[in-house]
């Protein structure tokens, strides 16, 4: 273990959010909000002195092993949701420690889940920090950092492997440093492209970034408790329902798309298949729910915009899912498992995983009819490999398996079954709401004990992180080699 | 496809059913049921006709291959299951031919699952035609007709293998025939010493042969709508506890202890570890209901009979444990899908394969974190071959893509959530009850729609004939080839 560049990140990290802080405490002061700000303010200096006093002297050995990238990122995650709890805290937004580490975790996660009952009490500077931890989490803190910082160690490709969601990354440039910044100026235009389209949708210029920076992390936090549904406008709806699509496709296929290599992106089958049950779900469901609209138009609205909201586990809402026909939510509990494409801002299992697997169970079964066929999985027209196969049905059976765990320790609880299961689906896939009256979408998870709390939070940070950097914090083989 | 050898196994299916048939035909006599006994008479005669014909000329070639074995293992199932519910049928019993075959598809699958809302208005000879179903599908249809006619072709292994919970069949002795018989032997004995023991706990002699039939077959139909609780007997309770839980073990287990081979009954880990499960889920639950009862040997008492009613797929009950709390019913949920061993005559996931699974991902992990480690899966001291462990977790894979499809068009009723999915998990799993009001321990199956129940009716199909053999029925690959 590399402790001095395991300190060295963790420097930078209070310096980074430190500086973050920032932006809020600069929010704040425009909306007159000087106690808020005051406080804000002097966490934000003293975790960005901290870390620029600490990191002065830069490491002298900076590679990593993988296992070390695996634990510095669970840590990070941690001390960085840690720190950005204190904001609420101390400004007495959440007047409890674990509540306001919750509501970060769902934020840094780009969760959406929250333990709020009155959201819009909340001071506007407060609210920003909200929205703010979505989109500092939809790329990864530690893409961030290396974007920033000026250090490309050895494995630092090892790191941002653990960081972006998905199976594969693929080097778009040879250095990590140069990908995290081609990722982040995308991330950035397509953000500011939502502002503009939002605004002249009429929202106010807070609301519309606000609400920008919640949908290209694929978080849901919004500032109004009946979250995009407050403003009554199709068109909104339709933006953020096309946003939050975009923000559920790989990026890389946006830098293809720079490139003009259409029909490399035209190849993509994760694409295809994204899409394509995009639109199933969206016709299944508005069928299923038209008789409580009349109208065909406002039906697509609705379904096409939790349908999105849901598969790039943005968790957004424009209308109260939980009154619509079992059907339709179940539909949307699959989606919430399906998840969004490889490569993006969003949780899930991911679109690319599904389709490996769904094709590996097709050729187990033709094995099974013609025993002496042989036949390889093949996505994009190339091979997968067998131990590429092995690693995703493996990850697929702990995740079921950490859901099920979870399940048991959030029954402890005594809520009921379907708040019990789809709070965990909710949680480990990022989604945010559950379903059910209690968390489902204006529901609120504050009823949790905390010790139900801090589970949904490990839950979210093992979604986002796809499990094995928070898995290995709780392996006791770490910890005996003098971690 | 040898279809010559199709029809003669169909053939004698209809013989043997018809057989089976004058058993409940003669308990109606007995009880003075002339009407239901002559009705079901002629279904019996008929069929053991039709059979006894079509039989008389042994096919000239019985070789089959692998696939046709599963799918004569699937049609069997489905015809055995249409003939079954004849006598449901034709004596009134159940009005609708759907409700029938469910109830029928329920019983032979040894899940337990019923349409029935007022079962002690049934004649006798019905109810035990209804438990008798339990205790020939128990072992398997297919396992009793080649123990019966004298037929032993080349593959009638790959019969088994298809017909036999668990992943694997170890040869007992070399002919499948033989294995059958063997099998068959310790079945009955079994069956035998349990209707002893209940008739000590002054159980009446038809009670104790029904619900030892439910007990020997994992199936959980009872005589009463309160099951084993309308006895109000803690002896009662106790012994159908012990004997659902040695109906769970491995008959290979049974086959060793005749052989006094205990050493290599202890080196089992499949059966250390089903019974760790059911000793730490009793104590778990008993903790947690303690206060409903106020009695520790109460709480063991109604914890450790649902523990093991739900692990071997029972599905007895002797409480109401649907008003326990959440934890409980969570934990009871989670040993539904677990299942009880291989080789047994319980259903679900079987312990064999949660083992070599949890196995499975102990390494991976550990490779994660010393990507230089060899290791091997071993189970019982064996290393467990990598296309065992691939089969192994397509299998889990594919039964969860099933679970989650099936979930999706029972949720088009429109029933809640949780009665929508636990109605699935149950009926797949072979269980029998779910949770909640509607389809828990004191409801039915019998307001959901025929469409509903069909596709219910394949789950149970699917779950205990462990997938293949009726998924392969579905492949529009085998119609192509004039199927």
């Amino acid at each position: 273990m590399n402790y001095e560049m395991m300190k060295y990140v963790l420097m930078s990290i209070c310096k980074i959010e430190g500086l973050l802080l920032l932006i809020p405490v600069f929010v704040s002061v425009i909306y007159k909000e000087y106690q808020i700000a005051g406080k804000m303010a002097i966490v934000a200096i003293a975790f960005a002195l901290i870390g620029m006093v600490f990191t002065r002297k830069k490491p002298r050995k900076i590679d990593i092993f993988a296992k070390d990238g695996l634990i510095i990122v669970g840590i990070t995650w941690i001390i960085f949701s840690i720190i950005g709890a204190i904001p609420f805290y101390v400004t007495g937004s959440i007047p409890s420690f674990i509540d306001a580490f919750f509501e970060t975790v769902s934020g840094f996660t780009t969760t959406g889940s929250t333990i709020l009952t009155d959201i819009e009490s909340l001071s506007k500077g407060i609210l920003f920090w909200r929205a703010f931890t979505h989109w500092i989490g939809g790329m990864g803190v530690l893409v961030f950092v290396m974007a920033i910082i000026p250090l490309a160690g050895r494995n630092s490709m090892s790191i941002m492997k653990a960081e972006v969601p998905g199976p594969t990354v693929d080097k778009l440039v040879p250095k990590a440093k140069q990908t995290a910044k081609l990722l982040y100026i995308i991330y950035i235009g397509l953000t500011g492209l939502e502002v503009v389209l939002l605004m002249i949708g009429k929202m106010p210029l807070y609301d519309s970034v606000v609400h920008a920076f919640a949908t290209a992390g694929t978080g849901g936090f919004s500032i109004k408790s009946a979250s995009v549904g407050y403003y009554q406008s199709a068109y909104i709806d339709w933006v953020v329902t096309i946003f939050m699509v975009l923000f559920g496709i790989n990026f890389n296929l946006f830098y293809l798309a720079i490139l003009n290599k259409f029909n490399r992106i035209a190849r993509s089958e994760e694409l295809r298949v994204y899409l394509a049950i995009i639109v199933v779900s969206t016709l299944l469901i508005s069928i299923n729910v038209y008789s409580m609209y009349n109208s065909i138009s406002d039906s697509l609205r609705y379904s096409a915009f939790q349908v999105a909201s849901i598969i790039t586990t943005t968790g957004f809402m424009n209308t109260d899912f939980n009154l619509w026909p079992q059907f339709s939510k179940s539909i949307l509990l699959i989606l919430m498992i399906v998840g969004a494409c490889a490569g993006s801002t969003g949780g899930g299992v991911k679109v690319s995983r599904i389709i490996i697997i769904a094709k590996h169970m097709r050729i187990e079964l033709k094995k099974i009819i013609h025993p002496r066929s042989v036949s390889n999985v093949k996505v994009d027209g190339k091979i997968v490999e067998n131990n590429v196969i092995r690693s995703v049905s493996g990850y697929i059976m702990i995740y079921f398996m950490l859901i099920l765990f979870s399940f048991l320790l959030i029954s402890i609880n005594g809520f009921d079954f379907e708040t019990s299961i789809t709070s965990v689906i909710t949680c480990i896939n990022n989604v945010g709401p559950g379903l059910g009256s209690l968390v489902g979408p204006i529901g609120s998870f504050s009823m949790f004990s905390d010790f139900s709390k801090i589970v949904l939070s490990i839950d979210m940070l093992l979604g986002r992180l796809e499990i094995f950097p928070i898995l290995i914090l709780f392996s006791p083989r770490i910890y005996k080699r003098r971690f």
